[in-house]
């Protein structure tokens, strides 16, 4: 059986979904109800509820108290964890580019001592 | 029926398991067989597949073509994407120590004009 998924798990899954996505990306505009966030979407109030539970569920929002109004508010300490995560793999992305640049350097520099396209290590 | 998924939501998803990502931190240190990965985990070489399956589908390995010796690499690439999707999140974090940070000033500021624990705003 499996573990209860840890929480960057969780966050991560809750985040591999476009429409949840886009749901924290209009509640970085501001707090909004049930009713606002379904409609950009054309989606069922229930549909809505159900990304917002995940959400809830991996700490991506938090719920107002009243019952009626229940503004969705974003939270960042979930995404912080994300951004924390990935960041130590930076080095991968940067380094590609660094790489590409030496490679470039090395073929123009083996152009000019021995003329085109004879050289190549791998 | 829902649509395919986006790169994004694939890779994030591809994220949200634990082997998946100690897989990935293993290959950050070098590539490796698929025998070498599916060592420190106490897991089947199928499981172990289906993990590398799950990782190389959504672009974050890439593996040699020898029919043997088949080595898993990293790809940036769409770890990138994920850095540049959750940067746009960034001021929410920071933000919440400027927020604390301001709070506390006034509340010190307050405790010094007014005696302490008098002028809360909620």
């Amino acid at each position: 059986m499996p573990s209860p998924p840890d929480p960057l798990s969780t966050t991560l899954a809750a985040l591999s979904d476009p429409t949840r996505r886009a749901i924290l990306a209009r509640l970085a505009t501001g707090q909004a109800t049930v009713t606002e966030l379904a409609a950009p979407f054309s989606m069922s109030m229930p549909a809505v509820s159900r990304h917002l539970k995940v959400l809830e569920h991996a700490g991506l929002i938090t719920r107002g108290r009243a019952a009626q109004w229940r503004p969705c508010r974003i939270t960042a300490a979930p995404l912080k964890d994300v951004a924390d995560w990935v960041a130590h793999y930076r080095r991968f992305w940067t380094e590609s580019f660094d790489r590409l640049d030496d490679y470039l350097r090395e073929v123009q520099k083996k152009g000019k001592k021995h003329g085109h396209g004879k050289h190549h290590d791998k």
